[in-house]
């Protein structure tokens, strides 16, 4: 990361704690790491995000439904899914510093060192030997190219290490008071298992018909070792994920079809398209077939924020195998050959997107550090230009002075919009300050009530991205800000 | 509860799982005890009611904001609230089935006994006596009281007693990978708490003046040993609360005026009034110096759904202690001595509401099996007369038949709707039984596209509630559908 968007980076970071998006949790006692709470404006942003994709996803599509699944499931479900055996990371301790370390980070971050002295060979070479260490899931391997490569703990020097071990990476509880009788139980790692669990109980109650989607937000857990990055990785973060049931061998073009889909979702909020990119994968994990991530340009890189992914009938076929319950559809259409296609498992295309992540790049696109500096004077501002569907506070009102009935005649104005709009209320400071400080959470439109509205009942509407202003009748405010704010702007 | 209450209280249940409202969680692994899903109905609902809430508190009140605190928190919170010492219940083994008890649960039941022996006399005494050792934890004391009143263990039928012991109801797991330093962190038992951590980064970054409150909606989880009815009763669960911070000497003024606001928020939704009542606590918490419960009379009588409750500075004081953090705020406004009030730690008025019970109460307040027989035959129907505002489907739209180009029309409508409001199309079986599904799940609005709807682009209109039926244009369904479920009908 360069120095100018190392300090970007920095800054959108001090002010999403100073404008209340984003706090560090439980800052009084120093922290927690890795885990972020959302303050006044984070909440109202995030749930706008919220609103959006389930919108986009729900109430667009004829054939996609919501659940919301607990967080607690029963144990099996892991074991079904892979998790309890597989969800792991290799780990390695230093003796000395107590210190532990993914392993496969320290030979990555060898390969970069590699790569940054121009040294490729040796990098594709290594890269090579811990692919395959990897892929074996061959423990001492990685240790011995740990050792061969002379790799030192940064924190003690030195290279007295443990051997590699699997760690995983769910956290578990216990349940129940039972004496002898608690379970073990996890926290989920994902929220996908909460669909595929609850896919009888959908399609049957629900009526539902192949090809269809179950959609889902909710929060997810993952003792990550080296959570980093602000909220890019954490210990408790969110999810926003759609499993779509499909006829098997209609995967494909499916997969197609909400890769195209689920970028155009990102563009409608009016991102430059030149900021995100398709990245395959080449690398399948076991249960899938293909797979495309949808990257952003961050600060420090184009990073995941999205995936897409053709899980085939992993999922259900585990499930099936786990429960002993028939996870089949019966399909009544015709084939090719003039018979039903009848029984058979879906195949399932996943679109998975971390809502802290998008919430992220939400702020880092919207945030801008404008000059407006002229001949006269130095001046700037910092402006968030959030799409307005998904602004916190859609308008701020300002009385002009905090006399004369000004505040009175304002707050008469709010009381109307308030139904409709998150409205904020300011009468401190000049009206030129009170202007920055909305530009600073990304209000779209302030409003100021003057001696002239007690006269004629309008008042000057002001523009966050133009910093224009127009006088207008107040009657028309909750039109003017209706259009701009309505989720048709962006629901295609 | 009499026969004829419990078996409408398992005709709710059954009807909220086949009709996707609530689903046993894991069900296929035979399900998780007190842990439920929400499943695509009941999902909806719930997100209506978590929006009727947010929109009434925070979007309505120019004084209170939200935030989105994490599940996790640093554990010294749970020291200062109390929770670590405090938050347990004194439980006892039966040696011979193993089988654990809430000891208070057992004496209460033989209260109960007594009372409805009529041994009044011997009930008062027991009760006395109980609430002495649970005051002064004395958990020797319960033990023999147990013992004196020969209680014998529902399962084993013998009266094989261990001692007495503290149970902590907080779940607990272990965050970080590092070897020697994983800490204990738990799931957060009550959201208060992240409110309670974050006053001070809400007060500064919102500029915040006294009175105001911080809302929050989210999970909480506690290792119930007896989770019963239901969702009444989970261990993983969702709560909805707002902590509002006042000077000193006036939170019996706001305590009132909320206790007063919460019971209207109710009552908008038009549920008859009877059906509520306040329930004043007598044995106040330490922490409390008022609390009154409304409490919903549910088929198994009157139960708690919201709690509002006169904090006192007790939590902020308690982080103070334990942060070191300064938790005070300065008052510029001036007192009856003509001098600002000066620094103080605000008083907390919360209102505190279980979302799941609001959950279940709306469901039942809702759920009516309907006798429509008339002389020539039976008939009747399940209805859910839920308020508009909150039904999951707002419109369902109906080809009268597959054929002649309805479908088409039909949709052509749908997709105009569905950028405002959650359809649901569908075109099997006759008209009435589709009528009845959609009232199974409180969709208030069926509309039927017909031939006639070809033609001059009219289309019939059938209300839930009445069963009434109107030919109105296809134009006017936008305002019809719009103006009964807007928001402005509840908010107030």
């Amino acid at each position: 990361m360069s120095k100018a968007t190392d300090e970007l980076f920095k800054n959108v970071i001090s002010h999403a704690k100073e404008y209340g998006f984003v706090f560090p949790s439980s800052e009084i006692y120093d922290g927690l790491s890795a885990v972020y709470d959302y303050g006044q404006n984070g909440s109202e942003l995030k749930n706008n995000i919220k609103t959006y994709w389930w919108k986009s996803m729900v109430q667009m599509h004829e054939n996609i439904v919501g659940i919301d699944a607990a967080i607690f499931m029963h144990p099996t479900t892991w074991k079904a899914s892979g998790h309890v055996d597989g969800f792991s990371d290799p780990m390695i301790d230093n003796k000395d510093s107590k210190k532990r370390y993914r392993a496969d980070q320290l030979l990555e971050d060898r390969i970069a060192k590699y790569e940054a002295e121009g040294k490729t060979e040796k990098a594709a070479q290594l890269q090579q030997e811990m692919d395959d260490a990897l892929k074996a899931e061959n423990l001492p391997r990685l240790k011995e190219l740990i050792i061969e490569q002379e790799i030192a703990c940064p924190v003690s020097g030195t290279r007295n290490w443990t051997d590699v071990r699997q760690f995983n990476l769910m956290f578990s509880t216990q349940m129940g008071a039972v004496a002898d009788d608690a379970d073990v139980v996890y926290l989920r790692p994902e929220t996908a298992q909460g669909i595929f669990v609850n896919y009888l109980n959908v399609q049957k109650s629900g009526r539902m018909k192949i090809p269809f989607g179950i959609a889902q937000i909710g929060k997810a857990f993952r003792n990550e070792v080296i959570a980093r990055q602000f909220i890019i990785r954490m210990r408790e973060f969110e999810q926003m994920e759609m499993q779509f049931f499909v006829r098997p061998g209609t995967q494909k073009e499916w997969f197609n079809k909400w890769k195209e889909t689920r970028l155009k979702w990102h563009l409608a909020l009016g991102t430059a398209p030149e900021k995100y990119r398709y990245h395959e994968h080449t690398k399948l994990a076991h249960y899938a077939d293909a797979a495309y991530d949808i990257e952003f340009e961050f600060p420090f890189g184009f990073k995941e924020v999205e995936g897409i992914h053709s899980r085939t009938d992993f999922d259900l076929s585990q499930h099936q195998k786990f429960s002993g319950k028939k996870m089949q559809y019966f399909d009544p259409e015709l084939g090719e050959d003039g018979k039903p296609y009848g029984n058979y498992i879906p195949y399932v295309i996943e679109t998975s997107i971390g809502l802290d992540r998008m919430f992220l790049l939400t702020l880092i696109n919207a945030y801008e550090e404008e000059d407006l500096s002229t001949e006269e004077k130095q001046d700037s501002r910092t402006v968030l230009r959030l799409h307005p569907v998904l602004a916190p506070v859609k308008a701020a009102i300002f009385p002009l002075t905090k006399k004369d009935g000004l505040p009175e005649k304002a707050r008469e104005i709010m009381d109307k919009l308030k139904l409709d709009f998150n409205i904020q209320y300011e009468e401190k400071d000049a009206i030129g300050k009170r202007y920055r400080r909305q530009d600073a959470i990304g209000t779209p439109f302030c409003i100021t009530v003057d001696h002239q509205t007690l006269e004629d009942n309008t008042v000057t509407i002001r523009y966050r991205d133009t910093m224009t202003q127009e006088r207008v009748p107040a009657d028309d405010l909750e039109k003017i800000i209706g259009d701009k704010v309505s989720w048709k702007n962006v629901l295609k």
